[in-house]
């Protein structure tokens, strides 16, 4: 049965999200491949580094029957030569006549695919990305800014706060946006919090399915803060026992996280970590969870001010509104400071 | 043409949308009259006190074709002979054959409609209220709690503040949101502030239409707090011309309101009043636009805690979510403290 090109797409942007945590620093990458009549004949993604990238994967599930076909990649396919042979290589070789493909390579060294496919006779064009879950998202943003995409998750009452003025915050959200979130952490290269929320919270920093169960793939557990957490005994016990990095400032954390391949990295708190992040314009996502309750005065998600003004205040794009039960959950992305 | 029964109700509750903020403190039906074949014959709202109620204006309307026909009202017919006869009488003696109504009727004097209605051997349905705005909403709720209903309104950053820490909130909220909010005004009894709002904004706590101009029906204009607002001068210009009542708290605002037939009253601030509300358990709906901004922090929208603990926290459920340009607006009700 033959596949549209939005089915072919869709099924690209699947298979790049199944993989999405394990393949940093390299994209992680979805690829399809239909035969002359638009068959569904290969499927791939990109393996962990080192391993074949999402192009070569499907070509090998597909064979002899790619030949004369259409390739349809979420990323542009790479032109250089690095660990593995450039996936314009391998298209061409298999004789691919038409390749279809979501987003252009920011990488530099790796761009410049799609032209060298064109002069080659290969009929290439760019297509929508479509509406779903976008799997490359974080890991364009990251290669744009050199350092790792950060999105900072924050749980608060309507009137902005994270716990009442005794301190008391369990549970200010619902199941539903606790379930929500932590599906949230899936698929993340690290997950950060600062010294306060270890002490206060003695977190596990894991990802898990609804049932409990740790998932195979799991995201660096990041502390940030002069305060070792290895001197923090008990207080600290879930984290010195899965294991952790421990960074004093959130730049050194990004610096060291992104030379070490980290693309994609979840904030969840404190108010002090927030802050910092927010003050220093670090905050490239935002996901609030609102739950409908009105404290009046309590402890902000942030414990420090942007700057004095309204002028100086972050500014953000709205990019997703749910409901997940009683709450609501706001997906935003940074604006530019205005000029 | 025949309509449906939906349609005569979605006509029925237009008409009393229609001239709510003039009928207090009687509630603003509207009502429909289908003749024997569904046609639509005869339409009304409740007039101003002392004028006829609706079922009246309606078959005043349909005439005898009102006869063997069908009755739509949006609040049981009241069966208690106050200023104008009873609207049961009225329907008996029209020769109404159906009557549905959608909201029965709260108050124990004007009750018992259906009743009587049903012993004269017509036909008496109850009818859901539909998706649409519902005109007697506030009037149900003021006439069980004994007092007006309160609606809050605020205008916030994503981390709840309505100010930044030097004061300036000029503009928080998007255009669509603050034409929304101002449309608001319209049909209310009463707009109530503090006295920091008059003394900050010299506000004119008037409805106009998107062009500027002053609505027929303006809301009474109510202020609270001890600081006469006779003696701030220009500061309190536009109140002092338009005329304003003053009350010292919130609690004697209600009781006076209620007395002189207020019944749907909009708060639009600022955090000490909003505060006052929240603690005294006051708020019946709440109305938040948020902005896409963070403060970090700032001046909350409320200037007291509703209590120290997560257990205090005012609760709400959600009743309408809606996108307001890059805003957006939640509804809510107020829900019963925890038991
Ligand atoms: N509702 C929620 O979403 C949520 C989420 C997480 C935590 N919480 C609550 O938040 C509370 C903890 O608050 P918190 O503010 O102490 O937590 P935090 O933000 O996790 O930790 C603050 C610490 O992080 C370090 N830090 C932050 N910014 C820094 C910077 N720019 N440079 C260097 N170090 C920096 C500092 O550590 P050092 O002092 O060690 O140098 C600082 O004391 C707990 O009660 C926890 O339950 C709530
Ligand atoms: N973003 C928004 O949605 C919004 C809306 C409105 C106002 N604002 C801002 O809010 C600021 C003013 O703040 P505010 O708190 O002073 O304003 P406010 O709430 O309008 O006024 C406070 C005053 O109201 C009176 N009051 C409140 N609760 C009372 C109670 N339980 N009993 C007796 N009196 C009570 C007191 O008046 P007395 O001291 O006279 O007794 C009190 O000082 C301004 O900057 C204004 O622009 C923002």
């Amino acid at each position: 049965m033959a596949v549209s090109v939005e089915q072919a797409r869709d099924l690209a942007m699947a298979a790049g999200l199944a993989v999405k945590g394990s393949t940093s620093p390299n994209p992680p990458v979805g690829a399809v491949i239909l035969d002359r009549a638009d068959r569904l004949v290969g499927r791939g993604a990109t393996q962990p580094v080192g391993g074949a990238h999402a192009e070569v994967m499907a070509l090998q599930e597909a064979g002899a029957a790619a030949r004369g076909g259409t390739a349809v990649v979420t990323l542009e396919p790479c032109a250089h030569v690095g660990r593995t042979g450039a996936c314009t290589l391998a298209l061409l070789r298999a004789g691919i006549a038409r390749v279809l493909y979501v987003h252009a390579d920011p990488n530099p060294v790796a761009a410049g695919g799609a032209r060298i496919l064109a002069q080659a006779g290969v009929e290439v064009r760019q297509i929508p990305a479509g509406t779903g879950k976008d799997a490359l998202d974080p890991w364009l943003r990251a290669t744009k800014l050199q350092r790792p995409c950060v999105t900072l998750k924050v749980a608060q009452t309507l009137d902005g706060f994270s716990a009442a003025l005794d301190g008391t915050s369990q549970w200010i959200t619902s199941p539903q946006s606790r379930e929500h979130a932590h599906l949230d952490r899936q698929g993340r290269d690290a997950l950060m919090v600062g010294t306060g929320t270890v002490l206060a919270d003695n977190p596990r920093l894991s990802a898990r399915r609804p049932d409990g169960s740790l998932l195979p793939q799991q995201p660096r557990r990041v502390v940030v803060g002069s305060r070792p957490v290895e001197q923090m005994g008990a207080a600290a016990a879930h984290l010195q026992q899965a294991g952790f990095e421990q960074y004093a400032t959130p730049q050194q954390a990004l610096v060291q996280l992104w030379e070490s391949g980290a693309r994609d990295v979840l904030v969840e708190g404190g108010p002090g970590l927030a802050g910092s992040l927010l003050q220093a314009g670090l905050v490239d996502y935002l996901h609030v969870y609102i739950a409908p309750l009105v404290l009046g005065q309590g402890r902000s998600v942030s414990a420090t001010a942007v700057g004095p003004s309204l002028a100086d205040a972050a500014r953000f794009q709205r990019r997703a509104l749910r409901e997940l039960g009683p709450d609501i959950m706001v997906e935003l992305s940074a604006l530019a400071p205005e000029g």
